[in-house]
C-alpha cells in the first residue's frame, strides 16, 4: 500500500474574555492545523495572540476561522449578510489574525468559515462568493478549507484559490457522500472507538460507511476534530495515535 | 523666510453600519492623512474598505485610529484595560485596517490613538507603553502621531518608533504649551476665522497665543482637523486654502 | 360619512451612543404612537429614557420596537435565532423599555417587531410564535402591531393578544393586498403628494390602488410613517395635516 | 446567645450564549439570594430566564447584578461612564431582569453592582450617585447590597433606599475593617477550612481577624460566596452546613 498522509484541524481560541471553551494548548500538541477564532463568533485579541504563539512554537499551521458577527449566537445562526459586507468582514478577520501570526514568526496559511457561515457557504452561491471575495481582498492567495463539492470550493477554485477538502470522522455521511444534517437522528457518531476507526479508514482507504450502510468515497486532505466537548483532547490523541499506527503521516496539508 | 510644510490629519470612517458621522469623501479631498476608525469605537469593515480605497485614490496617507473597545461610548470613556489586553487590541485593529489599505494598493502608514485612549496615553505610563507594544506587535515600525511631550511619544521613541507631533488649531493652549482641558471654559476655539488664523501661525511661525495671553511655541508636523461637526468640511477647506496662500506646502509628513 | 380615526406610528430613538438617526423630538409632535428602539438594533438606555420622557409629555403612546440582536446590521438581516432565545430576547427588550416608560409616568402600550424580524414574522411560523411567546413572557397582554394577515397576527390572536393592523402610505401594494417586496421596481412610493393622497384614502376609504392598478382594500388602525429619511418630519406633518383636513381624527389606537 | 440569621448571596447566570461560568442550578440549592447577571458583563436573556425560574422554584431571592457595558472585560475594568448614561444603564438592566423574575412569579428584590462598578462605587461619589439614580429610576425602592461604609450605601440611604451590608468570608480585611486590595499579597483567603471558620465567626460574632492580626468588627446581613472557581459549589455547601450547625438561620435578608 502506498504511503498516506493527512492533516488534522481543530477549532481553537474559541473563548472570549473571561470565558474559555477549547483546551488550546493541549489540542495544539495533537493537531497540525489550528482554525483560530478571529473575534466575530469568539476569540479576543489576547487569546488570538497566545494561540498563534503556541501554534508557531509547535509548528502547527494557523488558519483564520472566519464567522458571522455574532458573539451571542457563537456564529451558529444563519444570517442574511449582504455580500459586500460579508466580504469585508471576512477580510477584516483575516487581517486581524495575520498580525498575531506574523508576530509569532508564522503566517495565516488558510481560511475556514465557522458554524452557520460554513454550512451556508456549502449551498448558497451569494455567500460562498462573498467569502471568496473576502479571501481575495486579504491577499496572499490563501487556501480555503471546506467540504468537497461545496459552492465555497467551486467559487474558490474559480477565483484561482487552492481548495483543501476536509472530512469529519465524528459525523455520519449520506449515501451521496454529504453530511447527514444535525437535525437528523444519528447525525453525530457516538463512541470514541467508532470515531477512531472511521478516521483511520478515511485516511487510509478514502472511504466511510454511510448511515444507510453503503460504502462511500470520502477524499479528504484534512480531518476535522472537535475541540469543544468533554474528552475532546483525549479523543484527538487517540485518533492521531491510531493514524500513526496505521502508517499514516500526520502533517499539515501541502 | 524658509519654506514650510505641514500635514493635515482628520478622523474618518467614524460611522457604524447604518450610522454615519464624518463626511469621508469630502474630507479626503482636503486632508493629507486619514485617521481611519478600526471597528472598536466606530468603523465597520465595509466602511474601512471604502475609506481606504478613497484615500488611496487621492494619495491621502492612511493611519490606524486605534481605540478602546467601546462602541456605546464612542471610545470617549477612559477604561482600565490591562496592558496585555490593550496591546493585543491595538495590534488587532492595525492588522484589520492593513488588509484594506493593502487591498487599495496603499499601506497603514501610522497609528493614532482615539479619544479617551489618546488622552490617557498622554500621562499614563502603563497604557502608553501598552499602545507602543501593540504598534510593535503589528510590525513595520509605524510612526505614532500624538502630542509632543506625551508619555506615548516618550515610550514610542524609547522603542525606536518614529514620532510625529501634532497640534490643534481649534483648541486653546496653556502657557506651558499643553491643551486646556475640555472641562475648562474656553477650551475650544470658536469662530472659523480664529481657527484659520491659528492654523497659519502654527504652521508658519510654530507658535500660538495661550488662553492666558502668552506666546507659546507649538512645533507640529501635523495639524488635526475635526470632521464630526457641522461645517467641518468647509472649515477644513478654508484652513487648507489659507495655509497654501501663506506659502505652506500641505503634504503628508515625511 | 361616518367619522374616522387613525393612529400614526413611527420608529424613534434609533441612534446609538454618539450616532443619531431619527429626529425624535420633532416626530413626537406629529405621531400618536412611538416605536422606541430597545437596544438590540439601535437605542441606548439614555436615548430610551429621553424618548420615553418626551413621548409621555406629549401624550404619545410608547411601543417596544423589538429586534434581532444586530447593531452592525441595524436589525435588517434575517437571522435564524432559535425560538427560545428569540422569545427571551423579545421579553428582555420590552422589560428594559418598560422601566423608562414607567419612570416617565407612562406604560409600554404595544409591541412592534423591527426590520428583518418584522418581515420574517409575516410568514415564518416559528419566529412569529417566538415573538408572541416573548410578548406573553413580558406580561400585560400587550397588543401586537403588524401586517394584517401575517403569521405574527395569527399567533398573537391565537394567544389572546390584541392585534393592531397597520398600513404603509409610502409602500406599493399588490393586487392581493400585500406589500410589494423592496427588491421589486416601484416598491417605494415616491413623491410627497402621492404619499399624502394615499394616506388620506387609506384612512377615509380603507383602500389603495395596487401597483398593477387594481383597487385594494387596506383596513388599518395605524399608518406607519418613516422617520429616517431626509424630509421625514416635513412629510409626516403634511400627512397629519391632510388627514385632519379630511375629517379624520388622528389619535392612538383604542 | 441570641439567635442569629444570615443571607448567602452569589453571582449567577454569568455565562453568555455558548459560554458558561457559574454552576447555576447547584448554587441555587445553597444560597438564599442570587445576583443575576443582566447582559452587560455577562448574562444572555435565555440564561436570565432560566436562572429566574430556578431561583423562584427554590425560593431564592432574585437581585439585579448591574454592571458596566463590557462583555470583553467581564465588567472588571473601571470605566469613566458619565452619570446620566450610567444611571440609565443601571435602570435598563433592572428592567430587563424584572421581566424574567415576574414571569417566574417572583420579583427583582435588590440591586448589587458587579466587578469594577462595585469597587468604584465604594469611593467614587459621582458613580455611586449614578447607580442610586438608576435604582430610583427603576422604581420599587429596591435595597442596595454592598459594602458598609461605601459611598454607594451613603447615597442609597440619602435617597431613602434600604441598604444591606455584605461581608466576604474569602477576602482578607484590614485593621480598619475594609477589604485588602486584590493587588496585595494575602488578599484572598486560601483554604476551605479558613473560609468556613471565618464565615461562621462573621455570622455568629460579627467579627473577623484582620490580615495584620487585629480583631475587627464586621457587621453583615449577607455573606457573598464566589461561584466561579473550581470547588465553589462544594465550598458553598460546607459554609452553609457549618452556619446551620452553629445555630445560624440561613435565610434571605429581611
Amino acid at each position: 500500500m502506498e504511503s498516506r498522509n493527512i492533516d488534522l484541524n481543530a477549532d481553537l481560541g474559541e473563548g472570549f474574555g473571561r470565558w474559555h471553551l477549547t483546551e488550546d494548548e493541549a489540542l495544539l500538541s495533537v493537531v497540525t492545523s489550528a482554525n483560530v477564532a478571529c473575534g466575530f463568533h469568539a476569540g479576543d485579541p489576547l487569546t488570538m495572540r497566545r494561540v498563534c504563539a503556541w501554534a508557531a512554537e509547535r509548528g502547527v499551521r494557523i488558519g483564520a476561522q472566519v464567522s458571522y458577527r455574532d458573539l451571542a449566537g457563537f456564529g451558529r445562526r444563519s444570517m442574511d449578510v449582504p455580500a459586500a459586507e460579508l466580504a469585508a468582514e471576512v477580510a477584516y478577520q483575516i487581517g486581524a489574525l495575520r498580525v498575531f501570526a506574523q508576530a509569532a514568526g508564522a503566517q495565516v496559511a488558510y481560511v475556514k468559515p465557522h458554524g452557520a457561515l460554513y454550512n451556508r457557504a456549502v449551498h448558497d452561491d451569494g455567500q460562498a462568493a462573498a467569502v471568496v471575495e473576502g479571501v481575495l481582498l486579504a491577499g496572499g492567495g490563501l487556501p480555503v478549507l471546506g467540504l468537497p463539492g461545496s459552492r465555497l470550493h467551486a467559487h474558490a477554485s474559480g477565483a484561482g484559490l487552492p481548495v483543501v477538502a476536509e472530512a469529519f470522522a465524528d459525523r455520519a455521511y449520506t449515501a451521496a457522500g454529504t453530511l447527514v444534517p444535525r437535525t437528523q437522528e444519528g447525525a453525530v457518531v457516538s463512541g470514541g472507538d467508532a470515531v477512531v476507526e472511521r478516521a483511520v479508514r478515511m485516511a487510509t482507504a478514502g472511504e466511510v460507511t454511510a448511515l444507510t450502510g453503503e460504502r462511500v468515497e470520502v477524499r479528504a486532505r484534512s480531518l476535522c476534530l472537535h475541540g469543544d466537548t468533554a474528552g475532546a483532547v483525549e479523543l484527538a490523541r487517540r485518533v492521531r495515535g491510531a493514524l500513526e499506527s496505521a502508517g499514516v503521516r500526520v502533517e499539515p496539508f501541502a
